[in-house]
């Protein structure tokens, strides 16, 4: 009986992997379809959206089997608390992904001008947030998680930065107003996927730690290294 | 036993209306700010931001005990799993509150001029959204949930019709750019509360209905007044 639910929790984490792979592919995907103004990509996105949909579906069913199944040890049920959170967040980056995308299909009929933004690089960092946000989860290692907290401070001041420059491009040359705006909330979908990373992060410091810190409580109630994951870590 | 872990339902179930309370409140509160300049009422928002920060971490922890406390039943793991879920979205409703009061107080060492979005429309459209979503939740009511989902359709073509007028005008008067992108940021903030208010009427369904109808698949799956709510609806 005891197998059975250890055999459920590591397809659990299996299954969030493959959503986390999905979400990440999609917002990869999105910088690359803003980048070379790809509407093809764009269509790949927005059709990813319909597997994410049903991945995260899946994860809450499986998460709530799991938790019928039988009555769950502490740490288990942190980690499957953990895991419908981060299958929240996950789908939500898929949303932004989608989000990003729609802005690059209206981007490419207008005419392609410089903008005082890097989208590729911040979209670089983003991406590589959610990846060591996922790599926090499968390791179960809190210090990983995080160096993801701390990227996000990176990421919120590339998006002011490109705020501010975006907003004097506008005020001096208002031919390109749309574009800028396109160029902006793209940045802003962005920064979000970055707030969905941290969220992600913050839920693996949740389960590995047993502790609770977010809103920056770490602190006061964080004890590094009290009960370690002991499922689902390894297999 | 089983009458302790009612109570720790019912417990939640008004945590949880409290949170909503304040998450309520900080966007009715932001609105109002927006409307009258008021940095007074910005500032609250901001203050406000921290109780319901320490409601969320309160309910998650609630949630947490009652699942590790016996084995619930399939009905009210539903409902623990939803109060999980809408307790993030009620949060982040409180995180898109704080944006817009940002936003204000940027906004109020500007000009003022007249813009072609109505803030004030749209933010009491969306603060029905969430009243009406925690109504279902309250009532454990499906079809309130349902008028929810409905509503969103309605913000969203307020939005796109504001973004499409904002970009005209940003064309036409730079001079306020800065104004209009305020106006335009604050509309997608509040198109975020109605995603969220969105969100938490989905849950309500997931729990009343026992089915996930979460990314349109009502017809499918839906099966309206099976398995009703029996927990924490009376007390």
């Amino acid at each position: 009986m005891r197998t059975r639910f250890q055999q459920g929790l590591d397809d659990l984490r299996e299954k969030l992997l493959r959503m986390g792979g999905l979400a990440e592919q999609a917002v990869d995907r999105a910088r690359q379809a803003y980048i070379d103004r790809d509407l093809n990509r764009c269509h790949m996105v927005l059709e990813g959206e319909t597997l994410i949909n049903q991945s995260e579906r899946e994860i809450d069913e499986a998460a709530f089997d799991l938790l019928a199944m039988q009555q769950p040890m502490a740490v288990d049920l942190r980690f499957i608390l953990a895991v419908t959170k981060i299958n929240s967040d996950l789908e939500r980056v898929g949303d932004q992904a989608v989000n990003i995308a729609e802005r690059v299909m209206d981007m490419v009929d207008l005419p392609e001008v410089d903008l005082p933004i890097d989208i590729a690089r911040m979209g670089a960092a983003v991406s590589a947030m959610v990846r060591r946000a996922l790599e926090a989860f499968i390791e179960g290692k809190a210090e990983l998680a995080q160096a993801v907290l701390e990227m996000d401070n990176v990421v919120d001041r590339m998006k002011d930065d490109a705020f501010i420059q975006l907003v004097k491009t506008m005020n001096q040359h208002p031919e390109v107003v749309r574009q800028s705006l396109d160029a902006l909330l793209i940045a802003r979908n962005l920064e979000r996927v970055a707030d969905h990373a941290t969220n992600i992060a913050e839920d693996v410091i949740f389960w590995v730690q047993g502790a609770d810190v977010r809103h920056n409580i770490t602190e006061e109630h964080a004890d590094p290294g009290h009960q370690a994951p002991t499922s689902a870590s390894g297999s």
